[in-house]
């Protein structure tokens, strides 16, 4: 880089406006007042009945890493123009504040605080950009993974994306996030060494042009590696791919496994029926058919529909950047502050798009577990103080058609938040990557069919408490009153 | 990371396969052959008439950082099984090729060598991913950026997509992708203290919430910075937001730089034009409206179409994900190779799909400048032993359709490619960021208007000499004709 501060920390990255705000509060004396936000989502991604949470583990290398190294004090000194009492305030900044998060891997939903920043203010507005940045990735990701391996049941997803991310922590983390919501391996070898992730590849079209031979190419392979997948369509997938790799599978034996063939271009669906039938022709009846070529949940579908023989999918471009919608949108909200006298006061965000209208106060979310038959009857969001597991008959209804209602008995109400950073100290234990994997799997099988179909799946419940959604009304008609006190407006 | 080994190399940021084709070339003595690679996407994005080369910087970083660490062959050693021999030739690697590209900042075109890596086959097979995992995205933003940038014209551009960005480092990279394109500004401090952008940032929303009272909250930040933007749509805009931003300003008087007020929500067409009212009627004629809010080029082009009165635009999501198209799909192609007997020899990727068809050879991508009128004629790709600039009349015509055709006179040819690396050396200056941000929009210029349209822009000339093309032809001649001998297809 030209740029003669070093890239040494993570503090900085953040808006600048964050920055400003703390000065405001240092300066007024406010900085350390008590503030909880909430890290949640407004709907949910790409038409999908479910998300699946994926960030918590960089987000605990983050807060663990929360300090202004020198070259960032200098930087907001020499270029920025900060006061050195604020400078001075700034380094010797430490994250104090409590953090309660979903565990990764969980399945989650529109309006659930997933993360729950409960912090001195200053400390709390700080990581509010890094913290979406990796939510707002991660959780995608794993959702459009979750997705495409819902179509695929139980066949192989492979991640294969990294030349298509968007720069080098997309490839890694994304391929991290797949894997959680269960792809079974990624090309990227970094990832591989990093988080553990099995790893997979064989050859490009380039070996093959390389030897300016197919045959050569495929029996130079087979020469140097036990397990052989043969890309076949580099010059003519039919007449020349496929009849090469049965050649050399023929001609190495038992000295190869052979695996299979990979297509990559042309049509799947085609190709891969023939394919298929001349491998079983040549007894390769175990072979592999893998295809690629920008594949997606829909694309998949379709291909089956037509009865494409195809038992191994490498997915890239349309999964590492969730391709039909790029961004998630979680956004980040407080919901109490402390005020000059030590009390907490629930707050606000009114707008005229209702689904941006924040609820307010210190909440939990419980999963409401029905105890006959294990599976969920929906969320229940409610106030800190609340104990729905007390409750002999819950009563659960829509948080805007409030005339859609059930009661639950004979259930659990399992708190699906963990404390992660008490006070500043980190008291939760990451779990390894295959046990987050297995959880979101267990998450994933607590709801009904009906809530995981890909294509228009039903609403899953995500309810307010009676409590919660009276103290949101209230805050609302609280806020509304000093608006209209102001004067009239045509716009509602 | 839960991982025992390190996260200390980017040698690994590579597809598996990469590293199991290096294997067959080593064990079979050709990996220090000649090979001739070229970076280049088959078609522009967001269906722009032009893309804006970027992600030259951080290659160069890359390809500095050439070695396998210990970790890394470790970790190949005990989890890929790799043998110890193989194994001890990558650890002894080093970057040794020729690395040609076009200037960052640069106006380019689908089917120009962007990059041409001239290198011993294994070393120009390693760095493939990492390339296009960079060059993909960075270039793709920039486009974007570019395509925003126009339809503002002289108006103030913001970054503001951090917290929606896919992972962290697509939010620094892309916002300097931006700058390249024109953006006057991040919000990003990171990308502020790496590259040298300049950053831009007020207030949030929680910062009205934190003092539970707008007129407050405005007063407090005023008392606590120079320049002032008021963020007006926490309770109700019009109402409330504007009228306190102008009694703040009011009092505070010269105190303060009262540059404006921010429209985040609502309707921004309306809005805008009630507040700018509001601000001319209280005499703020100059004080600004920004606006942010998922804008994007047509979004922008909409709202101007409606007279909305902004000035200054805050582009978040749109942006930094590249939306409405998150891949480049760029990709990276073998052109030639070496034989047993030292002679190179062009070779072709032959597809069903037309545009998936290489063009073999060692290429040179000149721009065509006229010099009567300063403007760009078209792009010509030649072989590396052509010299367009002797020809007295350069004859340019479509690659797909031949009988489109120009002879041009009075010309520069402008060979668009700079060396790199030589050798394994670097011996190109990496240029600072406003060099490159200059070039960049002096590039543009060049471009007659008719190219340069967000929408249904005309198509730029990219040509191929005569013998580049005559070339191609022959090299697919010999392709078809050897499948051909093969049998029978009822695919074409």
């Amino acid at each position: 880089m030209a740029s003669k501060y070093n890239d040494d920390s993570f503090m900085l990255h953040t808006d600048l406006y964050q920055i400003n705000m703390v000065e405001t509060y240092w300066r007024d004396g406010i900085h350390n007042r008590r503030a909880v936000f909430e890290l949640f989502f407004r709907k949910l991604p790409f038409g999908n009945g479910y998300a699946v949470y994926a960030g918590l583990e960089k987000i605990v290398s983050i807060i663990k890493n929360f300090k202004f190294t020198e070259d960032d004090i200098e930087y907001l000194k020499s270029e920025c123009g900060y006061g050195d009492d604020f400078l001075e305030y700034l380094a010797n900044m430490k994250f104090t504040g409590t953090i309660r998060s979903m565990k990764e891997g969980e399945i989650v939903f529109a309006g659930e605080p997933l993360i729950r920043i409960d912090a001195p203010l200053a400390e709390a507005q700080l990581i509010e950009t890094v913290l979406l940045n990796i939510v707002n990735y991660q959780t995608l990701i794993a959702t459009k993974a979750s997705r495409i391996k819902h179509v695929l049941l139980n066949e192989m997803a492979l991640e294969f994306g990294s030349r298509r991310a968007q720069e080098m922590e997309a490839a890694i983390w994304g391929a991290r996030s797949a894997y959680i919501a269960g792809f079974e391996a990624t090309s990227n070898v970094r990832a591989g060494k990093v988080f553990g992730i099995p790893i997979s590849g064989t050859h490009a079209h380039s070996m093959v042009q390389a030897y300016r031979d197919e045959y050569t190419a495929f029996r130079k392979y087979a020469e140097t590696h036990k397990d052989c997948v043969f890309l076949v369509d580099t010059y003519d997938t039919l007449r020349s791919g496929v009849p090469n790799a049965i050649r050399v599978a023929k001609e190495f034996g038992d000295k190869i496994n052979f695996i299979g063939i990979r297509l990559d271009s042309g049509d799947l669906a085609y190709l891969s029926k023939e394919a298929r039938r001349m491998l079983d022709e040549a007894g390769f009846t175990e072979a592999h058919v893998v295809a690629s070529s920008d594949l997606d949940e829909y694309t998949i579908m379709n291909l089956k529909a037509q009865g494409a023989k195809i038992d191994t999918w490498g997915i890239g471009t349309k999964l590492i950047t969730a391709y039909d919608q790029p961004a998630l949108g979680a956004v980040y909200k407080i919901v109490s502050i402390e005020d000059e006298n030590g009390k907490m006061n629930d707050t606000i965000k009114i707008s005229s798009n209702p689904e941006k209208v924040t609820t307010p106060g210190l909440k939990k979310v419980y999963r409401i577990i029905n105890q006959t038959n294990g599976r969920s009857e929906g969320d229940y969001i409610a106030l800190e103080e609340e104990n729905p597991q007390g409750e002999e008959r819950l009563k659960m209804f829509h948080p805007t058609h409030t005339y859609i209602s059930k009661f639950v008995t004979n259930f659990e109400a399992r708190d699906l938040h963990q404390d992660i950073f008490v006070n500043g100290e980190q008291v939760y234990t990451l779990p390894d990557l295959e046990e987050i994997r297995k959880y979101s799997s267990d998450s994933l099988n607590l709801l009904w069919d009906e809530y995981q179909r890909s294509l228009n799946p039903e609403e899953y419940p995500v309810d307010l408490s009676q409590k919660c959604w009276d103290n949101k009304m209230r805050n609302i008609e609280e806020v509304r009153d000093k608006v209209a006190a102001l004067g009239e407006s045509h716009h509602r």
